[in-house]
């Protein structure tokens, strides 16, 4: 992708002291849609894992199939207003179980703020929001799994280390 | 759930230098039928976590929607022929990414043998069963998380530790 320069950002021209409620009001976080293959998203993704790009058709047929989940798998973005670029990202999916009476759980994956958008708490308002979706749809807790050198900053957000993860790659 | 005595199992009879091969004979891991309700599905996985009964229809409602996901969330079961109960079960469902082109991983969950029916590998062909399914499914890893002193039996079933789990409780 190619970053967003914060300095040349109208709403944090000034002093950064005041930033922090411009940031709130203007970098909202909405549901991932379809014109944002367009703005960035899969390119914001390689900053955090493997993630070539995707043709067009590609997007669209994965979008579709997520879409068709509803809200059992929500991907939320959020848009830097200047350079109409996905500046952050993070998912929650909503996995129906059959234990503590037809309970769920959310699973957030895939949290990554694009370097240039750092220190300005998007990754703990995107969390926050995946959270509230998660809560909102009935879940009983919120899980996630994560690098042991983003515990503090999952804790910040609410979390507690809880168990550990096993991974079987092919 | 009414334990089954393995001692009064016939394919348990005779000397138990030959019981595995009758195990992998006899207790064939299939998908969740709705029939499992009667089964003791549900009260097997109490012997896991916190799980009050399911009426039949809260039962059936569940299994709908489940079954609504199609392979993308395959939950399986262990019948003990003799008893007619289930005695073994896990799940795994597969998230539909963005990263890696477009890849997919598969999240095991709720794996419990019932106690009479521990020690006899069930576990483990449960877990292999799973990841089976997850790789049959295109993901490129399965991921599950596990109280520390249950690592070393998913390094019997390959996995490996890889990250801390952190969770939200509501």
């Amino acid at each position: 992708m190619s970053p967003p320069s914060r300095d040349d950002s109208p709403f944090l021209t000034g002093s950064r002291m005041g930033s922090m409620p411009l940031v709130e009001e203007n970098l909202p976080i909405r549901r991932l849609e379809i014109s944002d293959h367009k703005k960035g998203f899969v390119e914001l993704l390689s900053q955090l894992t493997v993630c070539p790009p995707l043709s067009e058709s590609e997007f669209q047929a994965r979008f579709s199939e997520i879409a068709n989940l509803g809200d059992s798998h929500y991907i939320c973005v959020v848009e830097d207003p200047t350079t109409e670029r996905i500046i952050g990202t993070g998912s929650v999916f909503i996995e129906k179980k059959f234990i503590r009476g037809g309970s769920k759980v959310g699973h957030v994956e895939d949290v990554v703020v694009a370097k240039s958008a750092r220190g300005l708490h998007l990754g703990q308002r995107i969390v926050k929001h995946l959270v509230d979706h998660a809560k909102a749809a009935g879940c009983y807790k919120v899980v996630l799994a994560c690098a042991p050198e983003l515990r503090e900053f999952y804790e910040k957000c609410g979390f507690v280390e809880k168990n550990v993860q096993m991974t079987v790659y092919f």
